[in-house]
């Protein structure tokens, strides 16, 4: 379901498959394990980049199975909230810069997981952002609105995001400042142009250490909620 | 001096006649009360569209009358600015989307009346944004300046409406990001545009009470400094 | 090194030389004690206009005075960055507008020092704004993170000024919302429009402390940083 490469100074966390890429608990402690792994093995240059294969990068939470609970549905969403929380805060932490390659949709908790990478770039063609909770009526968690405030810069963007129900396209998406580019008409053109990226930055051969903490910096109140530290220590 | 008209599935509030629809604490009571009246009517699919007949949406507090109180005019200066936070606690809380249709002027605490709304449109052709309390030397009250942070993205537009003492016409609000739309020539081409939207997102049939706390979850200083919960409840 | 003149309303802070204009402890010193004189003279339609000879407006903290004292540059590099504090503090607070006229490069500290400004014009053709510490491998002080955030409404833009090491020219910067105004060819011409700017604003005759007071309640949390109080008074 969920595959992790390094070819030269680049991690390439890639979500598997045809599927929608729901964000099951099993999928959630797998991406979870690989970002404890690129953590691991980082170095001075390492740069993650985030895909997936298909259609979808990943339409969001398994309902489906939550669903199945009857009425052991509600713990088991509560379950999956909580434990993609630290997949979030695993990201913005990670010693390195992050950047998202969206093949496809990204929706709900799989749109969250794109935002929490430092670039994101989309498809021109195809791929569409939306954050389904207030077409399905599901409050949004708290972090996934603390990320939003945060990543966004505008109340018009914001609203757009959580309050319409609206899908965005690419070109939207990027006029509203949300994300970087959506310059590519396939899901291999979008991979290409972060690898070209990564490469860039990859030769920066910035501490990664230094970069988290800069990075924690700008999201005081995210990490706040995200139980991490975003003060900067002394110098 | 305000009406209330319910027309399908919009509330429309209307604040009457062609003065400058100052908000004296009379007027307050009664957007109040009206609002607390839509918030009781509310279903599925309700809009409110807030707009104003004449050249003014309104031209901010009543400071004719608190002057003609001498001595006692900061009293009532007090007593305006304190009467008011409850309108834009009910705005922020109001179990559906909020239109503001401006048909004119908004000054001051009539333009904080505007941006407590979701979606703001302006006329192409008339009708200022007017932050006044510099050119006349007043402060603005704290909850003010935390809904222009919380509604305003960046820091020049703020300052642009703050700290400049401009009248910002329609194409430079929009510019600015501080309203959606400006593209009508009259008063009655604004409130038909905003019909139009009100209706194509009262066909979602959203829940009022999901809507609402995710749109609270964006504005959590604001939410704090309005006394307003703006914690997502767990799922 | 630096310099201060009254002509008219307008007082001039100039860091004079062709240097770096390196921010070391004294130079740090005698901009804090000249921005007390320039607010002790503050008088209704004050503003002040800073700008700098040469190549560079300022291009940050002095590390090699820190780093020529061996195991001691870290207590140099500590005791920089306490010092200017509250350089940025008294640019907040101070009761007028202020204009930074950006003759060349603002890096790290220098950049921190031109974005403490209500306006920032930067020349067309030469000199550009580059926070170096993700070069360096030095995190940010925790007060240039706040600053940055309040300031640059975007969390991309933010992320291009403190997370990628690009030196931002004029176009970019304005493009990116982090200064107003990169249309002049000289820094003669960046200085007469900053002046004819300070005119317009001198000619308001504001109330200099209602001005500060709205200008803190912008930036809550940078005060609290700062130890400046952004309440505003009751009325």
């Amino acid at each position: 379901m969920c595959t992790l490469e390094k070819r030269g100074d680049l991690f390439h966390l890639t979500l598997t498959g045809d599927d929608e890429h729901r964000l099951h608990p099993d999928t959630i402690a797998t991406i979870l394990s690989l970002l404890d792994q690129v953590k691991s093995e980082s170095t001075r240059g390492s740069v993650l980049i985030t895909t997936a294969h298909g259609k979808f990068f990943s339409n969001g939470f398994d309902l489906a199975w939550a669903q199945s609970a009857g009425s052991g549905a509600i713990g088991r969403m509560h379950q999956m909230v909580e434990s993609f929380k630290p997949v979030v805060a695993a990201l913005f932490e990670l010693p390195m810069p992050t950047i998202a390659a969206l093949n496809g949709h990204a929706a709900a908790s799989g749109l969250i997981f794109a935002l929490s990478h430092d670039y994101v770039y989309m498809r021109k063609d195809r791929g569409v952002l939306y954050m389904s909770e207030v077409d399905i009526g599901l409050p949004v968690p708290d972090y996934f609105s603390a990320l939003v405030v945060a990543k966004i810069g505008t109340s018009i963007a914001r609203r757009e995001l959580l309050l319409s129900g609206k899908k965005l396209k690419g070109e939207e998406a990027v006029a509203l400042g949300i994300v970087d580019s959506a310059a590519h008409d396939s899901a291999e053109g979008v991979v290409e142009a972060t690898v070209s990226l990564g490469e860039s930055l990859a030769a920066k051969k910035w501490s990664g250490e230094v970069y988290a903490t800069i990075r924690k910096s700008l999201y005081p109140e995210l990490c706040k909620m995200l139980d991490l530290t975003a003060k900067t220590p002394n110098l």
